[in-house]
């Protein structure tokens, strides 16, 4: 699981989600109360299994020579709060933030959304990081709906899967069609698909493909 | 022809025209009625020659470790329909999905496009995956026009080619033309080309060049 | 120190915010009145920590076979008259320049503006090189500024730091943010982040991660 | 030299200028009436010293294996008609093309620019490929303008030099400034630049840094 989390961080930089160190990536310990996540500060480059930080599902740090991610409350709610979920990934990516700073969920008028999405990706409350107002924004949010992405609110975006992998596709995936949407937006309006055909594009995508989201 | 359409992928990722796995090239077979397509959810970095997969015309699995792509259906219809045809190409990049979920043509107001396109970039029908709906839309739509590329309404784009290589090359000048013209257009209208001149362009593009598209 | 300035230049290419030879990172001297700074108009691939130059703090060439970078003056300017700062960046970075081509202050609208800039990023003088008006300039603006950069109008970006790399660290978050939220307004406005809740997110990010910028 | 122009073509690549194969240098053989080019339709991963092809002034084929440039007629025009110049660069790089699409100049509103094209980016007329009309629009937009670089309507972007380095630079430039005003114009009327300015900065960085193009 180091490993895993490792690599994905790689995932991050290479679909350009994240400046600096603005990012974070962290998976569930399979059959233990306990998740693996990135270190504080700590560039990509650097990043290795061994520099990666194991805490309970409190944000206690377990093991590690690094102070966990500045994020790590947020990720510990998610798990406390949502078993199904194995993997949380958080980043600024451009434009999943543009759509947060204005407080606007991404409309679903790409077949790729509904696919993945099954509908908009919306918008969860503005909330200070230091203690569990981020968590519980991400966790409220997402029970209501098919999607395993977030817009918080002038911050960025928050996805949730299965598994670490899964997290990490559904973060490119929010920001590539938050990014076209943005583009088709600026020219006039996209023209919506039938809530129906939105629904028969997730029930297909998520069955025949068997790559079922976690709720 | 197994390797050609494991090259091309990259060719794909290098001009930033897909993201995650959504994006796929395929290749008539010469001489048989069978053509090589991406296997489906299989990353970019780990397509080889041995994990393309082959199918027949309609689209059923002939040889291959994978399942075919998701829009297997799509290009076989176009193989079966269009005997000229020897490449296909699928992705849902940026600027190009962006006209598409608008519904709306890219003008021909550039002589590159003119040259590779002969003209605008038509919009093809909204079409559930699911039947022979997408490649119903392709083949109606690009054989009324000098375009080998069709950007299928709310979903993203398809192009066509003598051979693989040709249609990737109209994937990279789609997206290419439909970024510069959308950037043209948020300042502003584009100058019009005569439709004299697009003639020309496009004339002396396809015969001084021996560039021939299929149609 | 001079390796240290020379691989930090590599960030700039690295993370998009140089074009050509415009860009340039220098370092003080730890204990001395000098500074290390990239020579003039050398591409960045021929950068190494030999052809790196070292000027007093009037900018004068102390050490190098080069002349220093042509924004030398700004720069030693900064380190007479701030003597905390022990790094400086200059860029014209594509979107942060935009803004400064308006003559427009990015407002803070994102939490991650909040944490490292403070509040808004404010715009600096329109000044010409050749004497003291630019390092006049990026002074009197962050004197009076949480923000560790500067947007110089009609020309680009000057960022402080603590050391130079927290200064190639503002350089990178300045074009970051400017992006987003120039991304933000293109479709609405994006909304306001209180006051109070700026300052908190400041307070907690410069004190808690220990990361507190030069002033 | 035919070392330099195929090393040169790495750097249209390297600097996001051209799609496939849209983008060729050239540069004048000293002390002969004969220019290097890049051969017609060769991707840019396939080109080497060996692959380039001579011509002569009017564009005849003197050595080489495979044909010119499609373009060789405008780049052998500006050689007849410019004998300062020593290198030619045509790209259909996005935002400069964008403003060609308009027929629009980019405006002086950036020092950078003041620096390197001494005013507006000019536009030529829009002319057919196939005789001399692009090489004539092309040198006579330029002899009346400080600028390298000239945005030719509905088509792209032709840059001069004194050698194939600075042509490509002036392109690597031109590319840089259409975009950042672009993007500055897109919230706004960017300020202006007095000329008195725009003529010092010009002064200066033509002169004191010995980078005087060819007019």
């Amino acid at each position: 699981m180091r490993k895993t989390i490792s690599d994905l961080h790689a995932e991050l930089v290479r679909n350009n989600l994240v400046a600096w160190t603005a990012g974070n990536v962290s998976g569930r310990v399979p059959g233990e109360d306990l998740f693996v996540i990135k270190p504080s500060g700590v560039s990509y480059d650097e990043l290795s299994p061994a520099t990666m930080v194991v805490c309970d599902l409190d944000g206690n740090l377990v093991e590690g020579a690094h102070s966990p991610s500045s994020d790590t409350a947020a990720h510990a709610y998610v798990y406390r709060n949502l078993p199904e979920v194995g993997g949380v990934v958080h980043t600024h990516s451009t434009y999943a933030t543009a759509w947060a700073a204005r407080g606007e969920a991404v409309p679903c008028v790409l077949t790729a959304m509904a696919d993945e999405f099954g509908g908009e990706i919306p918008v969860g409350p503005f909330a200070l990081i230091g203690d569990d107002s981020i968590g519980q924004g991400i966790v409220e949010t997402l029970k209501g709906h098919r999607s395993p992405a977030v817009l918080m609110r002038s911050h960025g975006v928050f996805t949730i899967g299965r598994d670490p992998k899964a997290a990490v596709k559904a973060a490119v995936m929010c920001e590539d069609v938050a990014h076209t949407v943005h583009i088709a937006r600026q020219l006039g309006e996209p023209l919506k698909i039938a809530q129906d055909d939105v629904d028969r594009l997730y029930d297909r995508y998520q069955n025949v493909y068997g790559q079922r989201s976690p709720r």
